[in-house]
């Protein structure tokens, strides 16, 4: 397929060039333009404009967060002068957001497409840049079924699974979001099980060993296990300001639907303090130092 | 190995009926003496007392709280009569204590039984009675190596795998309340998770499905998510009070530790909830009910 | 002095008319001018523009939110078509706001009128429509000394007391959203102490009095004391939305100083729980419905 | 009246000393001896068992805890070879409980004097030792009719104001315990507010200034305001451990009557919190430190 690709960070980068490889046409574009290099030496073209890199059947974007979202496919404020997405897509052409963005603005999304017949498809993913670059993310993909069907190719070339959750692109936003807010909550309840085991002097790693080779033998108890019993925060996988930023995601969401997340609001707080006192360069589950801190971690013992 | 199993509830009739599978010498005794019958025909012996199930190498107890345990060990109010543990079992014995028990009855009897020259093994089991009759449980065994290695052949028999935490026997009846409070923490997040993807019309059992083949792939997750979206919570396969207690279990521990666990104390509040609104018949896992209708399930909608 | 004033709903209508009983000339303005019949009857002069309520000294705003205040001031969508504030009033002359509006719209405020050499007076205030009508409110101003000194005998004709909390009138908003955050949190603790006796069967009226006559002897616990114990929740003194936008702007101020402030997520729970169960119609204080509700009140008792 | 006083720490000397002022004659009992002596030369007499403090009509105890009022009361292991209060009180005289109990021991109470003919009635107070010192406390007296009436002239010497809530003792036991609760809401939410307008930058002693001077005009709030804005925590005038003793006492008496108390959980982590971090010898108003240091207090500013 002839598609474009917007936004080469860490994990736009590692996608793009799976599309290269699974033979797709690609044309990429990126503010700091030089970021494109490895790409067009892998057999990309270059666009130098955002308007450049929506020719073709598909555009997808990869963005940030809202604001950057915004300023590309609206333009205003946030474009530096591009032609929007909006602007440049002709009729028929699917854009295919993969960003991590807010209920709210994939609704508006879907009408701004739909109001100038464009199709509109919202595919978060999970997975970190590792998993993006290997081609093992899971892909969330809601929109109008013949739109969804016709971009499987290419969550077949950046995934290792695609679920679909039916024809409103905003739910897809909804399970990612509401996913990233189930893993936080694993790292807050590993964080206070491990300052109760840990300060009875029991071995953390033994513990964690124990979990997740029997009820919870998940990859995210064995990933966010492992990095809060070593307290390896640093460098971030995911930043704390990040992971607080899909923390109000999910409460922003569920406001919007009048329905209380308890422990959202728990795990809030809980960026609120990190960040108050220097986290903000730490991985987020270095919220689960504060469940140690009140635990009297540090302290001398009686 | 010669042993006495006190305890014939759902989960010591499994139990010990594997105990014989596997060769061993059993002498069973419960409260209700007609328990004991189906083991009886399978060849174990009946003790009419508990001093006639401690007169072997060991002793095991499955029983349902600290009360109950306290009356068989110390005797006392809650001893029907009989002859304690503590008096009977000869020196050297070992008293493996496979129930669910506060850590601080698990020192107490740690002390005892030091005193009079017993072994003390400390050894909770998680699993469901299906698990204890299959002979899958996990065990957690902690106490003095030597006699929770002499215990192995026992332990071998019952479950499908031993994890040693160390001879502190205390420590395993720690780990086994902190399992719990995590499976709790688990519990509460996906009844969050699911009012809120729930009130957007996302599709619960997909995504269910969803979560459980990917981030979330863990026995917990599985198991309890199904009751969670189909509402079975009758019959109770742990009930809601017994649920509770090992709630407070958790907090309890935490307390004698001085470590917050805030989550904890959220599930806290959602037991006496469900309880203070008649739902003492339900599965524990009945709190999920609780994040629904607060975000108005069974409400007209607007 | 030449004052315009600019919102004449429950709170501004007694507060203009204050200011006439007081002598000043009074410019009045509303969106639906029927409302400003009484005050003109009263010697006021009816402004057809928003920018006719700008050519005296001062021009005072009360109006419902940011979004009301914010096109006034600045124009645009909210306008209706008017010239905005900012752009009829003159150099030198003063803009008080009373409305409770976030911390961020009182920063952006104070910029755009020093921009334009205009002064900005924030100053918003403590009461029911009923202190407002007796000009018994509670005034926090803030902003430049000298435009506060001179803005002193509006504050003398619409209040009883006027507290200055420095020259940032951005204080003056943190002062009176943390207050409303203080009173939510009187009621939110009275549900919770009046679920606990009420349950024993202690009388709820009583227990007031004797709260309210000793330790408790405030304004603020006889008020919501009285509407909680009686359930007095219709017709709303302070509708439940307008809470809840309370609660939300202080946690907005809390997020952006990085200040955790869980009592507030706890009421934050508390309104989306009332609002998704068909509360919008009720006093704010009705979230204490909720802490009586999950003590099982309405429960046949076993 | 012929009465007996029983513990005589720093409340109650003050109480038995007021008791002497208004001519009773009072016979005193102390663990340690030498407390007594200001009070014989007052004019009290000494007892040098408890049962010698039990020949009257009536004997009032005001001690620590639980443990301490039942080893006085029953006997056995903190009786210290005294013969129990229970044992020593003729029929129909009464015993006056000063103590904060719970409401569990106050029931347990009220039917071990029952069965022996005795009168119980449960009057805990409110106040600090200034306020024992000057007659000046607050009383809740329950307890059946003719015995609380009976008692009157007691009340009077010690307290300034008398509230009777019924004829069960156990209700004082629990209009005390919410009473200490909703104190304890004071100051974990003057806490939080004084961390949101203090990193604002606004003066807390003005702002605190503001609130006691108007909506929040109660003893409490003033009280409380001026220890946390000053950080006086040292020396405490009730330490952390008694201020968290409290609050397990409500909530224990909630979770009796199956009653959710959020704010309670939360303030309960905030002592957990406090007392893990070294903090047992402040003020148990010292929990408001942790708001601050959320917050980042003592951070450096970016």
């Amino acid at each position: 397929m002839k598609v474009g690709f917007i936004g080469l960070g860490n994990m736009g980068l590692g996608m793009a060039a799976n599309l290269l490889k699974a033979g797709h046409e690609v044309t990429v574009y990126n503010r700091t333009a030089s970021k494109a290099d490895p790409l067009v030496k892998q057999g990309a073209h270059f666009a130098a404009q955002v308007a450049d890199a929506c020719r073709g059947d598909v555009v997808m974007t990869m963005l940030a967060d809202d604001p950057a979202l915004e300023g590309v496919v609206f333009g205003g404020a946030g474009s530096n002068g591009n032609a929007s997405v909006l602007g440049s897509l002709s009729k028929g052409a699917i854009h295919i957001s993969l960003s991590t963005i807010s209920v709210a603005l994939s609704k508006k999304l879907t009408a701004a497409h739909a109001e100038r017949g464009q199709r509109f498809v919202s595919a978060p993913v999970f997975g970190r840049p590792e998993a993006a670059a290997a081609a093992k993310l899971v892909v969330i993909a809601c929109g109008a079924d013949d739109a969804v069907s016709a971009c499987a190719p290419l969550f077949d070339a950046i995934g290792q699974k695609t679920f679909r959750f039916g024809t409103d692109p905003a739910d897809a936003n909804l399970v990612k979001i509401s996913g990233n807010f189930l893993i936080s909550c694993v790292i807050e309840s590993l964080a206070e099980a491990m300052a109760l085991v840990g300060k009875a002097g029991i071995d953390q790693h033994q513990y964690l060993d124990f979990l997740t080779s029997t009820l919870f033998a998940a990859p995210i108890y064995k990933t966010y296990g492992a990095i809060i019993v070593d307290k390896k925060f640093e460098p971030a996988g995911f930043a704390a300001p990040l992971g607080f930023k899909d923390n109000r995601l999910a409460l922003a969401a569920a406001q919007d639907l009048q329905v209380p997340l308890p422990i959202a609001s728990l795990v809030y707080n809980r960026f609120l303090t990190l960040l108050a006192n220097g986290g903000e360069k730490l991985d987020w589950s270095a919220i689960s130092q504060l469940a140690a801190k009140d635990a009297g971690e540090g302290q001398k013992s009686a």
